[in-house]
């Protein structure tokens, strides 16, 4: 490859790797978290009504859609002055990185294991990246980073609940970190949040250093449509909206604002199949524990789990053979694990019947691939 | 405001401003060169499928696109791997000025009256700007780039035909420019090139430093959907895929893919358009210059005009408030100009009509307002 062209750090970039999207049919696809319903049947029709207007710009500040999200936090006091809107949260958190963690080089902390995607954000910002282990029963520690503190560092970001890990972070934990970081922004990325995290909008108006980031494409099942948002007090949305409005006036389309605004207004629906996911969750833990598996204790769409016999990779490759789709991270301390999105009852017993063949088989020992 | 949690360099950006979207009804608006006509009728349908798919992620890639935008430049040798698309035409340079600009602080050069986010780019990314003068025809002086040449620049953007002017500049001409940056990237935004320009598309196999850039915003009639691409030999789509998997995986959702693709494919709709536009646009011309207007050549969906008796600030104030809206930038050498929109036939009467007023109250010197 002819890299002659390129400006300074393109060719030492890692970009990031998504989930495979695979283009052949009738897979049980259950390795990028996405909701396994349909969005609510308000966004089609929101749509198209959208859709007639496809000739002129759309609105740059998506002032519809940020109220719809702050009405639907009024308890927590959120006002459309407090939310940012991006082209799926992926957006939202690099305008994050550019807008909050740049500061003469100082480090940024975060997991060792956690979303890999924060790494590639700080190369791509020149950003250091300070990992902070998860202690051994994989709970961020925050005493660990207190101990490294808003002096040394350039902010903190965690995912609660954690992926890939699935494990929530309580409220106070989160408070606790706010507190060690009065200097530095603590971006709360909480993309799995509705399947049973506690959120940390509820403490935006206590806290001027807290950025709250969600995610459209979990809960809200809109993964094909592009939304996310930040939640934050307003001198944290303005840095962002400059970032923006110094990258792209309009991020999101017609259609993606409008759709988007209809998923949230249809609060119901959300509840139902939130509801209806963990319930999925908590049968598929149990069917796991009983082949074995540890299951670590999940506050999302996806269980994160490891076999003591069998090594993550093997597992991965045995269902994708017979049509299953799950998520291997080849990484240190968590090569045994395999994360598997929820997705419907039959999704769970597909991949249960797919697991049963590969341990009767590497049972039996007499498995022709070994 | 607090700006204490800001990253470096934050504060002092000047974000760019776009046109006013204006949430009132009613109003004739030449202000944003949208297209007057919907989108081909093939888009709605397309994008009302793609619907059908929310909860699954996009496909990363946009590749089924990629390769109808590259068979509609199949004649120039376009393939689709020398295609890559981003939302919105601003995205796509967005990255491209990360891509190919960043150079140890040596400066992008770009002509003094151009679009006005180049310079909020080089802000974003730390690069410096150099402005060379138009002429005094408002033409791009290549001769007056290449005598500061290849060695001494991070490479060279500009827009052509350009904006405001409209102008064009002849493709021999950008074959100089290509010529004297051997070892920079010289980026061609041809946003208003199907509106009568000569697209360096042609030249992308044989010049390795060209990338050209277009959007769907203007001649395909999608503002509001977001999409633009850029073209270029694969080692350069490479560094701009590199920087986007940095960013953002899924840039295009479900549904801007599928509606830029059925736009694409529709070439009769398209020409027939645009040919309409072009016509609107040498009838608006011939009136204007009746009315004492000096009007640029005009290559684009717009025009830009100068009357010798009337502030540019007049003028425009004049049109607002009789509901016609169009652009007009307080900087120097262009202040005196207004920028319009070519829209319909009748949209060319509604604005021709309160031009009159205006000049009959402005002539008889007996105006209320003045």
């Amino acid at each position: 490859m002819n890299t002659h062209f390129w400006s300074d750090g393109i060719a030492t970039l890692e970009p990031y790797v998504p989930g495979e999207q695979p283009r052949v049919a009738n897979l049980v696809k259950l390795n990028t978290n996405e909701n396994p319903y349909p969005p609510s049947p308000r966004v089609a029709p929101a749509m198209a009504q959208a859709a007639e207007h496809l000739r002129l710009y759309p609105d740059p500040q998506s002032l519809a859609l940020r109220q719809a999200i702050a009405h639907y936090h009024a308890a927590d006091g959120i006002t459309p002055d407090q939310v940012f809107v991006g082209n799926g949260s992926d957006e939202v958190l690099a305008h994050a990185f550019r807008a909050f963690f740049v500061h003469g080089g100082l480090p940024l902390l975060m997991p060792d294991i956690s979303y890999s995607f924060y790494q590639v954000y700080c190369q791509l910002y020149d950003i250091p990246a300070q990992t902070v282990a998860l202690r051994p029963d994989w709970q961020i520690g925050v005493a660990d980073y207190a101990a490294i503190g808003s002096e040394s560092s350039a902010g903190v970001v965690i995912a609660n609940p954690n992926a890939p890990t699935g494990v929530a972070l309580p409220l106070a934990q989160v408070e606790a970190l706010l507190q060690a970081f009065p200097q530095r922004v603590v971006l709360i990325d909480e993309a799995y949040v509705d399947f049973g995290g506690e959120s940390a909008i509820a403490l935006v108006n206590r806290y001027a250093n807290l950025l709250v980031v969600h995610t459209l494409s979990k809960s809200r099942s809109l993964a094909g449509l592009r939304v996310g948002f930040a939640i934050g007090q307003p001198h944290l949305v303005q840095a962002l909206t400059r970032v923006k409005d110094s990258f792209n006036s309009y991020p999101l389309d017609r259609l993606a604002q409008a759709g988007a605004q209809a998923a949230y207004e249809d609060v119901n629906y959300f509840t139902e199949c939130t509801q209806a996911i963990v319930r999925t969750r908590e049968q598929l833990n149990a069917q796991l524990r009983q082949r074995g598996f540890e299951v670590l204790p999940s506050a999302t769409n996806f269980v994160f789990a490891r076999h003591p016999d069998h090594a993550g990779a093997d597992i991965f490759a045995a269902l994708r053979v017979q049509g299953v789709l799950v998520r291997h991270f080849a990484k240190p301390r968590i090569a045994q694990f395999l994360r598997i999105t929820i997705g419907t009852p039959e999704h769970s017993q597909a991949l249960l019947d797919a697991l049963d063949v590969f341990l009767a088989s590497s049972n039996g020992g007499a498995s022709p691939q070994r």
